[in-house]
């Protein structure tokens, strides 16, 4: 069955389960022990953390292994804030981060701290300037800056070397999450603190990069011992550490060829798609991406549905974040880029995809789009025209995305153009949605205001053609 | 090689070895998915946590995997304590407790708690009484009690369940770390957060757990995410943790027969060592101990020269706690108990040791002992005679262990019988095996005060025979 959901984990490479069962045999000892058990176990870590600093560009006494790369973020951003306490506790994060990263951002704040978002263009890309001028702003000056190398949901990459030069030149360290490009390449710029995860690049889970640069002052939070420069507590996994360093050096010597294939047939996939689905967004940069991710959005179509549907018909992916796949709020990262979220399906190859698994992909998805569109047929809407037949009411409250989008749909036609609908919408889906649905079909959007009664938005559309 | 250090670590279990290559290729995928691959990471997760909650003994809602039971112990501690945190802000643990307990309790006196640890007798064992002393003594409620289940240096076993019902009574929660003893039996008694370690039962690393009762209260601390109920942050290590729940079961299956075996090994090494070694001190509790740990101290002998030696003659051991083998102040645990901690070597079999290594253990042990004794000959100790020849002073100031007792033992023959020898050292190791020397070799043990001039301290002892 294809498995199209690279960028949330991939199987082992080969060369992973080969080191690790290698490993198994002579890395479970204590490598702080003194006796030869001990000794062996050492050595293969120190061979696995020469590995990993080289492919990561950096010394190996800056690199530290982490259980995960989210303890390896949630490390990262504690220990610089707290090495930069002197200088003050406002911490910058882009709006497209991973999840991760934004929950240690909400302890910050929890904690007195202030953190404040730098905004992304409708492609997710964050622009230097906006960091600079975040910078400027404070309150006070800034303790971290955090920019992921590229965007694990819509694959676009932000300009690292750029914002890394607009940091130094402010005296600000930059932690760089670099999960998702670490695979393919190091992060280039003069960063401070970089994270990642093994299980992106086919190592095994349970291991995370946490790398800080000589010279940036770090804190390591909580409880710590004397295992990884007292940043990482507990037993190494020498096993899979081992592996995982094994498995970076193998995927980046494969890498430039990979690239290039995955990305001509995203590139297949990006032009494809919206000839043969109707109403669909693909969103990302165009340029700036990572090889293997394509993201879009199907208009009238319930994510989770489709995802479903196209599990059936043998294809696994995701749809929005992963964090928020199980919630009723539309992914935070569409949120941020200002792009329609219904229907949101992120397709993510795994290195060595054949280009029949993505012909026959494109084959299956036009038909399981419109199945799930046909499953949804939900009741006409509840309408209550103006005196004057310009202005309608949609009455939406209560439903669930992509129900307020499709009753406005039905709904444009009875009024005529330059007429205004109203739609009354609770789901905060209709907030992102209803703009994009406007900015796809070529209406007006004239803003949104609180319903009179109850809890509830009245969104305003006017018929354009 | 004979490998001695259990303990500290584990070789993989056959069954461990087994399940994680199995589970390789069924548990890569992120279990919060809904695609197959996701279903199915799911599934084996589910069964792995069910496994090892009844190897436990506690529901499988309330068990948490974590990456190391390091760090299940400091997320059990705050958490708890977060969860108390309106009762008090009062932590008591043992003195005996692993150095992750003792990090946690520091992070919280750094924080504003305050933290009493509650003492052992000479065997390493709590009393219950004292629990209770100490919970009535405050200052202020208690918000939680840690005590192992057996200690991790000298193998002696706590009465975990005449604890838990001194806490009961007194509504305050008892942290248990079951590291040691999980893979013989549960933890009995009515104790209300628990950890553990796969590590030390034959699992892979990077796998604890957490099981916190259901009913306490419970903040986890720091950023969080959706996994593991909120507790333990980070992409799951699903073959792992499938690996440590199989091979829980199976080292469970084989434990009463192995406990059984390994007892009787030990109980020959207890016998024989004080036999076969002059001035050896075997330590922790005769009756209520660990199946396959046993401790003991050579007086005039450098821990870690003897460790060196027994590696070269071919058998692992460790010496004193993992945690302190490379500073130079002795185990606290030792420290703790008041017992020597000169020359200590841990002996602690694997479950399937035959008894012919141990007899071998027990032939090589004398000479290697004797070795490391000619071998550590200082020049004779420098003397101030009193007027009267009736005291003798001894300068092993800038010494270390064992120079300062070494010293000590060659001077107390130049005083008579009832004249007293004042040693001067400023080894931290002095004041714990300067009284443990006098206790072995019958001379009384006058005090300490502090060095007139200087830092360092003046250890009295009158000789008795």
């Amino acid at each position: 069955m294809p498995y199209f959901d690279a960028a949330s984990s991939l199987p082992p490479h080969p060369v992973a389960r080969e080191a690790l069962l290698a490993a198994l045999d002579d890395g479970w000892a204590d490598p702080g022990r003194l006796h030869r058990a001990g000794r062996r176990a050492r050595m293969l870590l120190d061979a696995a953390r020469e590995t990993a600093a080289e492919a990561v560009g950096c010394r190996p006494d800056e690199l530290t292994f982490t259980s995960s790369g989210t303890r390896a973020l949630h490390t990262g951003i504690v220990g610089a804030l707290a090495g930069r306490a002197r200088a003050g506790r406002h911490l910058l994060v882009s709006a497209v981060e991973h999840s991760a990263v934004l929950h240690a951002a909400d302890v910050h704040r929890n904690a007195g701290g202030t953190v404040a978002e730098i905004g992304v263009d409708r492609a997710g890309r964050v622009a230097p300037d906006d960091v600079a001028a975040a910078l400027a702003a404070g309150p006070g000056p800034a303790a971290l800056v955090c920019v992921q190398s590229a965007n694990h949901e819509v694959g676009t990459r932000q300009p690292v070397v750029e914002i890394a030069e607009v940091c130094r030149a402010a005296g600000v360290p930059l932690l760089v999450d670099a999960a998702q490009s670490l695979p393919w390449e190091p992060v280039g710029g003069d960063w401070s603190v970089l994270t990642g995860s093994a299980h992106k690049w086919g190592g095994p889970g349970g291991v995370g990069l946490l790398v800080v640069r000589k010279g940036v002052r770090f804190a390591p939070p909580g409880p710590v011992d004397e295992r990884e420069s007292g940043r990482a507590p507990g037993f190494e996994n020498i096993p899979a550490i081992v592996a995982a360093a094994a498995s970076l050096r193998a995927v980046r010597q494969e890498a430039a060829a990979e690239a290039a294939r995955l990305r001509e047939l995203v590139d297949r996939i990006r032009a494809r798609v919206p000839e043969l689905v109707p109403d669909v967004e693909v969103v990302g940069d165009q340029e700036h991406r990572l090889p293997g991710i394509v993201t879009f959005s199907c208009l009238y179509v319930d994510g989770e549905a489709l995802l479903h549907a196209l599990d059936r018909g043998g294809f696994a992916v995701s749809s929005g974040s992963s964090c928020t796949s199980s919630t009723l709020t539309p992914s935070h990262v569409l949120r941020a880029m200002g792009v329609l979220s219904e229907g949101n399906v992120r397709v993510s190859l795994p290195p060595g995809t054949p280009a029949e698994e993505v012909e026959r992909f494109l084959a299956v998805l036009p038909g399981t789009v419109a199945a799930v569109r046909d499953q949804l047929s939900p009741p006409p809407p509840v309408t209550v025209p103006a005196a004057d037949g310009d202005a309608l009411t949609v009455d939406s409250l209560g439903k669930l995305c992509p129900v307020p989008v499709i009753e406005l749909a039905r709904a444009i036609g009875q009024v005529r153009v330059g007429g205004v609908i109203t739609v009354l919408s609770d789901d905060t889906a209709a907030r992102l949605d209803i703009p994009a649905w406007c900015a796809m079909r070529g209406h007006e959007y004239l803003g949104e205001s609180p319903v009179d009664v109850g809890p509830g938005t009245a969104y305003r559309v006017r018929r354009s053609a």
